[in-house]
């Protein structure tokens, strides 16, 4: 794209034409300054076809908020929808709304609540909710799923390899597989979802982890055609790192030429006095190959050096290649517990594309609005769906999560705005479909009862201290831990509570009768 | 993002650390002016799972220009290049290197060839050649891959699409389950690929395509919270939109309310002088409510209406519902030919995505260097790879279509560079793999054998017109209508010939009988 053209793909029209529509209707009937709320959740975890998630990881608020700060109707915007025609080749948008739109179309009257990135978060409940005039929040729709839904989904893949990976280290290498800008996107998720460090340069940069990455196999390439094969383009790589020297050897042969060829480099190394850093294997058996690869490095007295693979890794190999290694690795002498803890991880497309299931299925439905016709109070809005689990809690709600004896988590629990269940002495769960199916606890079942959703905007201003990444690791962190290991489980895992309050339930239930 | 990031972050810095390390390798040893040669191709078409592809959609080029023009290493990016440490605390990156990447780090110096945007492509060809310095060569490959492998997926999906459809109305609805800043990459790449429009305002703007669009759930659902229902929500719509009406039926009950209310709205619109567009299902058996909201508006005289059809759909649920329309419909009372024609599809996730195969596995691999020890002798490269599908074909070389007596195309052909099969008397085509797998094309089996890529840049300097997105379509149209059918199909398609000349094969085994 043109540079130029940029600020028009990207700014306020970055989003779908039925909002602008919608939002023409709406300043026609006089709604448009009506106050309205969107929840935005997701139906389902992420389905990888012989595997699912258990949970997700929250991310990508940040960056919706860097979007909505920036994003304006300028003069170009209008003179776009000016033109716009419709089918019988009139002008579709009229220069009143127009004008309206240009004087009022920002989010300065939005207030946004929103579960903070990196928490653990389910289905069906409310990562984030909008509150402000109709129709700001209805334009605000497209942008926010596409903000929050992909990074969601990144965060999550990543949670998911590192737990593969017992939290050894990862790199997120996907930048050249990636779906072009979103790159960029997907490495921060990735950062705060479980990835340590990218290859990606200028997002590593911008947010302030060093890149990594050594060489490819064209620079072991360019040094054969050039007749200096591969042991020349390893030591010509030595003599400029010295203390950076991670070799990729399988250019040619892993094991016959690759990893002699290595050893001999860091002998050299050696010998002045610096410390190799490792190899990096990227094709064939790589459990085998690394049990031999690290059986050869032993015998030269390169323990500490790591060994890291890449390839087409996703959790389920990562944790193949674990489970192979503790199984051949002693048969081999060497002592897997070691050679597991040398291991490094370089993840790219699968983790950038989420592998198995490419988008989350976030949506974002209006619940409630207010009524102008009577003093402004609060009316609920549902839309039915023939599956009823797809049609959406209505009201304006809280969030809680609910944690047991053990401290772990047990359920997240959706009830009405003025349900605080801190207070109750027993907690109804009520199952969000089923309609005889719930739980009981007990106040003495319970060590915490914690509110989810943090007051992010209010009216356009932010009233929320952005974290680190560093903080939304430790939120994950946390969050994992306190999740029941069935839960974590990375096939088949346990399906963990979403409920309903009572009282919440019986405005669904009332709802729908009413609609049909 | 902050906006005052993205330079650092979209700009030059867009690539993996590696190639910079690398850059500084081949500054250090003298070779970083050194001409090199890379070919970007992909290794399979797509494999969607249950489905595969048969031939690829070129995309992404142009886009691909307007990143190279303006890449170059900023102040900024070099104050970062200069900060960054190594493993023992010191500079990775030297003064020297870093001034003369300041100087000469840009991509003035490369030249590079191309298969034009929408052309039908197939694994193992060089979509794109790149020539020029090593260093600027290389550190061009991540964002060279970035920008065609995503493009190119999503115009192969759209072109799926279209071809399910038979060519009928296609809309791309993606923007909401993009990844992030892609979605405009998408769009484009849809719309040259089979999409005729998208709902993706912005982009659309920017391409000279209208953005199209009507309403959503929430709009009903706010009206039928105030006390208008449906209905009240319609009549709205036709008030405002009176030569655009386009209502989604499906927030109630499709059938036994949007339907009956769409038509009533219609018939007031009607004798007002108005033509209604049609109704939008977005839910439940599509291809059901497609026959009976047919018959239901046939019968009220809106027989010219169209139904639009959304919610996850790709190829095969379009050719499902098509097929399922075909028998059911004339039980119904409803003539097939006439629904299917008044369908249009809008396709989202799964079109933007590429739902099945996240990613195209495009490559980037140096097939030959100068050496300037003996004159500036090209000097073929090679990789070795265990699995020989994955050993790429080495060498400067040149790629030909070959079309048979019925003008369909029967092979691509790649040969060096100093080999014409326009003017061989009969063709053989070497099978790439297979040591005694050929194919000889007689003179007078042949109607004609085309050169598929086109000089781009000259030494930085764009050299080639820049075709529309109309231009692009037309390429396309061409080039489908020109395989043959068995290759088209959607499952298990023919396998197309990509094949090598008697030349290039004997090179390669050459070049992989001495590497080893």
């Amino acid at each position: 794209m043109k540079s130029s053209d940029r600020q028009t793909a990207e700014g306020i029209l970055f989003t779908d034409m039925y909002q602008l529509s919608m939002a023409q209707l709406y300043y026609r009937v006089g709604l448009h300054e009506t106050t309205a709320q969107f929840d935005y959740f997701f139906r389902s975890y992420p389905d990888y076809g012989e595997h699912q998630a258990g949970y997700c990881i929250s991310a990508g608020l940040e960056w919706l908020l860097d979007w909505m700060q920036d994003a304006r109707f300028r003069d170009e915007d209008i003179t776009h929808l000016r033109h716009q025609t419709g089918q019988a080749g009139v002008r579709l948008f009229a220069d009143d709304f127009l004008d309206w739109l240009q004087a009022h179309g920002t989010f300065e009257g939005i207030t946004l609540y929103a579960i903070p990135e990196g928490r653990v978060v389910h289905p069906n409940v409310p990562l984030a909710v909008v509150k402000g005039p109709l129709v700001m929040a209805q334009i605000l729709e497209t942008s926010l799923l596409n903000h929050l839904n992909y990074p969601t989904l990144i965060a999550t893949k990543a949670a998911r390899m590192r737990e593969a990976g017992s939290g050894h280290l990862l790199l997120e290498f996907g930048l050249r597989r990636a779906q072009e800008r979103s790159a960029n996107a997907g490495t921060r998720a990735a950062l705060i979802g479980g990835a340590d460090f990218s290859s990606n340069t200028g997002i590593s940069y911008v947010l302030g982890y060093p890149p990594k990455g050594t060489h490819a196999h064209s620079m072991v390439q360019a040094f054969m055609a050039l007749g200096e094969g591969e042991l020349g383009a390893f030591r010509a790589y030595a003599d400029v790192y010295p203390d950076d020297c991670l070799l990729l050897v399988d250019t040619i042969d892993t094991l016959e030429s690759g990893v002699p060829h290595a050893i001999k480099v860091f002998e050299e190394l050696r010998r002045k006095g610096h410390k190799p850093v490792g190899i990096r294997l990227d094709s064939g058996d790589l459990a085998y190959l690394s049990i031999h690869a690290a059986k050869m490095l032993d015998e030269a007295g390169f323990e500490d050096t790591a060994i890291v693979l890449s390839n087409q890794l996703d959790e389920l190999t990562i944790w193949q290649i674990v489970t192979q290694i503790r199984t051949e690795a002693p048969r081999c002498g060497v002592d897997p517990d070691r050679l597991v803890k040398r291991l490094v991880y370089g993840v790219g497309t699968r983790l950038i594309t989420s592998r198995g299931d490419s988008a989350l299925d976030g949506v974002y439905k209006l619940v409630a609005i207010q009524n102008h016709h009577n003093n402004g109070e609060w009316v609920p809005a549902i839309k039915i769906s023939e599956s009823p689990a797809k049609t959406p809690n209505p009201g304006q709600k809280r969030v809680w999560r609910v944690y047991d004896k053990r401290g772990k988590a047990t359920a997240d629990l959706l009830g009405l705005d003025d349900e605080d269940p801190r207070e109750m002495d027993k907690i109804l769960l009520h199952h969000p479909i089923e309609h005889a199916t719930y739980r009981v606890l007990n106040r003495e079942d319970i060590t915490e009862v914690e509110p989810l959703l943090v007051e992010i905007l209010r009216e356009g201003e932010l009233v929320y201290t952005l974290p680190s990444i560093e903080d939304m690791r430790e939120l994950r962190q946390n969050d994992i831990a306190r999740l029941d290991i069935g839960v974590r489980r990375l096939m088949n895992p346990h399906i963990y509570h979403v409920s309903l309050t009572q009282r919440l339930w019986g405005l669904k239930q009332k709802l729908i009768t009413s609609a049909i």
